[in-house]
């Protein structure tokens, strides 16, 4: 929410994420519900016309929405003012030189995964980044669930003893058919080893996978064998990768990845088994996590349970005891009433899909609730009529 | 996130919400999201020097912190740029007054429920709002997921038949202990027939059964019997209540509010059974829509979804076939490189649970598991070595 | 299964469950279960020449077969060798009549429930069978699950502390359309005053629910108040119920019995609350008991959980830690094979149906995978075939 | 339950399960239910004595209670009413002699699982069978769940297309620790290669759970890559095990056996992908299936569910409309009522876990109850009491 603290807020940049994109959107989503970033500069599309109509879109000052990322990091380098972060959102293939174009400038970098599409080229970021001193953020957005925080903190407590076993898979279903054919744009570059990179699926929810089983185990990969598969007739990249794995310590692990698993949108679930008790967690409930010590009945914790740690903590953004509901959900009340107000100023009918927010009648039948509720309980239970005549 | 565009945003005042309070900071954090509203005049506290202090926190300007909502709606509404709407998140015995100051100078309000103590003031607000043709917001929050507004159009379209019972219940068991008696801030007002109202549990979370079980059926209940209570001793308000409710049309209805219920956190949850089907919604998987059709196989309907509504599709923000996850988790990746900018900016160590974003590294880890996974399985799934070394 | 040991089994008698009932099929199945009843004599059916061939096709002696419940009574109390006991299986008008016939003659009663259709008669019996001595069982057979033993003694043991608030319900949707009017013979006497007495849903189901929260609880009901709605229009009896209850002590309860809510088939669920935890049960996941304390994480029990009492031991037929599976489906292995070898001595086909029984080929195939995985396993990972020719 | 017609039943023999043995009660338990089988002989120990204990126990002819399998399989073949089918319920080791003796001698065999410990056995007992025209049933009891053979005839008929992906994993905890260290007589035997075979938990469950997917997928293994572990520090045989397979036809599977998962006791769990559809069974809610195909809502199908197969409904015991719960339950109040009533005959105190089979007492309730209920409903919903003097 714009407020008049522009001074103290993070000066941010963007690469990509122009109209038509989806990703970019997210990011400016995200980044804006804590209001600490503002979004002065960006480099919105590789289209000159449409980056000018989308900087338009998100208020840029003109000189500030730049033809290329290689004129953006230059000039905003160059400016007092400029920007001290650049979210990078673009295809896998140019990540390596655009965190490059900025990193070189000192500036911080946010960057979608997977990294690069080769390993030179990632170790070539990871020496940047630590000789210029730099943040590097890279959105393997799970790590930012709270539970998934907190199971972290559990296994590096010694709550599962020594790890022992790591079941991890990623599974969904949206390529389940050749939908590259069809001119699907996410379909199509990521079935494309020139812009994906050489893995498919094992790449674009693989590495998801991989990562998460290693935040919260703490162990690295030391080995693995592979069996990756192109189910879908005419494809290029694996849709499907079965994987073992060797931990670091001895551990084991299978790894599964797909998206060619009907039934399946994002089914990413993590299970880790030690010595002593074991973890789950899985994305599609993911304010949850279970817990089983050997010799004990399974317990359930969940965002904001009693004796969780810092980190599920911090991670967390509602108190357990309040009533009320997910951000989304509660943004949606805000952005619907917002187009309600801004129809009303402009004089036009409001999108009527806005319209279902509860209104003051709503509220008086709500009180009226609770006023017969009071009455009828006062009477033994007497029933009590509650008809209200409001129009 | 500011932008230049603070001229076309939504000029938004708060009453309520200064430091350490609660509700309010979420107010703000959703107002934030879609980058549609521009909070610009506060009355955050009724102690003038937490206001100042409150509104310096939120960058206000000096002369729009307000030591009070009268003067703050006097002002604001002579000032050519004065607020739109004004968001209330004070206890629910000062609504009304509030809202009517606003109201009467034609700003829009959006309010949290219960929307007033009586129905008489109810009734009030609902002439005033008519008469003025203005907007008023009540923050019944869960009307805002996008499955319990697939479920409000599945019922209109007639999709169940003729509706006939109707399970709503909302279970908690932060009172289940005289935490008034301890100073708990949330209990004690709660508890106090003067602050909260003649209803306890039934007016804090029985009026959001209420209202969810009205807003997904599209029905009114015509008449009620009450079975209230106060399980701990010393309790003046109910905090558990037994519901029998007769629906417009003849359907009938349980309702079940409780803040004494061990193992409940927010557990809100509606089944509605009507001729040809039912539907079920929980506000712990929010996600999940079970629908059951008489003699069909049981279905599932979830968040993207194939064959949803517009109205579920307007109120999701991630595309099903996407692979990111929840806002809130992506937020915090936001949030906690923000932290880390701004340490280094400043010179000193950042939190440290901040560090817990993937980092330049973690990236190199995954591109270097994608190239293993790639070259084990092109060698007919050999095991093949995945060590980095990245120190 | 029968062996030589006759005579020390418990000589038992059959009404109703002829050709063509139901549930006598199934109290027959689970009284061979355990081996300690022998079926010796019956009145099976009111229809003379079916009751004739029912007791054939049950191998019971010809002298042994009656055509009615008195003659049967008066005739086995007459034996040296009669019946020790007998069970009713005929609609609820008749309990009364038959049970009597056999208690005053001294003679134990296993009966279907409800009891009987009057509060008169269901008196009578608790004092006949009071004044006699005898053993009267009724078949609430939700009581004989292994977690429902358990939450009773942990209900018991003040595990939960004093009890406050019992959600029971028990859900169906076999009525929801007019069943009775097609001739369902089910459908047809349980709609029907004059066979199912005063109560439709209420007494069908809702004496099931009623039962386990008493059983649960171990607490009576002092009051009720009930809602009863026949919503399928001409139907006699209520098809669905809403009920407040106060159970002694204070605690406060609510009950659904429904015959019309769709997508629910056997869906009896309690939760109990208590001032400290709650447990929670329903029959669609037996072998589950959720357990949550104030203050400490959800916990879920299960049949053969560490820590569970001899209640639940006692009525579980599997050891915790054996892998194989339930009763029913091993059953369901040994009756096929019967079949498989039956047809073999008749030299028929068998029924293709019981064919999926795994075979030797299934047993050498197995072995080979073994066989297999610890070759590969043993040269570090190698594909191993495992084809095998077995035709 | 016994009845005069044991000529007609199978004559079945038992090799094993004698006192203190486990898994031969299940066989018998489960052989009685359906009333098919008589057990008339039994080389039930290796240890003479408690052979013949054993057979008394059972009511074995003396003349019949065998000390080795041997004169068992020749003394049975020689006798005109000799067995027809013999049940082997040893360890793995012996089963093969053991099913030579009697297959031998054209007995049909029922044999517990693996079949023998090395292949060539295996194969030896393939031919001797089918040379033989015998049957022979090889206890995987999942096999036997009703919907387990439901998923078989979806994938059979076409429903999921073309298999591509087979996910199936059984995993316990039971071995998390070095429980043969300690004396137990299942860990013991099964850690030991010399009486296991070659594979621990490869051979104990991972065969159910390569016996599984290949029932219902109907498709073969034709290469598999394994990793076997043994984590318990000393264990001579594997503990957990991780394989890729390939099936013929082009699908790929992963399949995970462990006994040393925390939190996991029978967690035997199948998926099935397809190119248009997926399948999901798991052994701890065996009444349940999940089913989705691409483009639709997912449906879980369900024991009685509308539209299943004919596989399914001869694997049910128990129609779908009816109220009565599982037969184990229902077994367990006939098992304690047995029990009361042969107390009363011996004139003892009965076992006081057999006293919570529901009473007159209770029925007289249950009665009242349903009074109240019919009673409150009439008058408006008015508080009806409902105590009951029964003492």
């Amino acid at each position: 929410m714009a407020t008049q603290q522009t001074r103290c807020l993070l000066r941010l940049g963007m690469v990509g994420g122009g109209r038509g994109a989806f990703i970019g959107a997210v990011h400016r989503q995200c980044a804006r519900m804590d209001g600490r970033y503002a979004l002065v500069a960006g480099a919105l599309s590789a289209d000159p016309k449409r980056a000018r109509q989308s900087a338009a879109d998100l208020g840029l000052a003109a000189d500030r929405a730049y033809a290329d990322y290689e004129a953006m990091a230059a000039a905003e380098a160059a400016r007092p003012d400029g920007i001290e972060v650049v979210s990078i959102v673009t295809p896998n293939d140019s990540h390596h030189a655009i965190a490059r174009a900025f990193l070189d400038r000192g500036i911080h970098v946010i960057c979608d995964k997977p990294m690069t599409t080769t390993l030179a080229d990632a170790l070539d970021l990871v020496a940047v980044v630590k000789r210029g001193g730099l943040i590097f953020g890279l959105t393997h957005v799970y790590t930012g669930y709270p539970m998934v925080r907190q199971a972290r903190d559990m296994v590096a407590a010694g709550e599962l003893g020594p790890v022992r076993v790591i079941q991890v898979e990623y599974a969904q279903d949206w390529l389940a058919t050749e939908l590259e054919a069809g001119g699907n744009k996410q379909a199509d570059w990521r079935t494309d080893p020139a812009r994906a990179g050489a893995g498919g699926a094992i790449g674009d929810i693989g590495s998801h996978a991989y990562n998460l089983a290693g935040f919260i185990s703490g162990l690295e990969v030391t080995e693995l064998a592979a069996d990756l598969t192109a189910f879908v007739p005419g494809r290029r990249l694996d849709d499907n990768g079965h994987l073992l794995l060797c931990y670091e310590g001895g551990a084991r692990g299978m790894l599964w990845a797909s998206q060619v698993a009907p039934g399946n949108r994002n089914a990413l679930r993590v299970r880790v088994y030690g010595e002593k008790a074991s973890l789950e967690w899985g994305q599609e409930a993911p304010d949850r996590l279970s817990f089983a010590a050997l010799g004990e009945w399974p317990q359930m914790l969940h965002r904001g349970a009693p004796g969780l740690g810092a980190a599920a903590a911090h991670a967390s953004r509602l108190p357990p005891g309040h009533p009320e509901g997910y951000i989304e959900a509660f943004a949606n009340i805000y952005r619907d009433l917002a187009e309600q107000i801004e129809a009303k100023r402009d004089g036009r009918p409001p999108d009527p899909l806005t319209l279902s927010v509860p209104t003051v009648e709503d509220g008086a039948r709500s009180v009226n609730f609770i006023r017969a509720a009071v009455d009828s309980s006062r009477q033994d239970g007497k029933w009590v009529k509650t008809t209200l005549a409001l129009d």
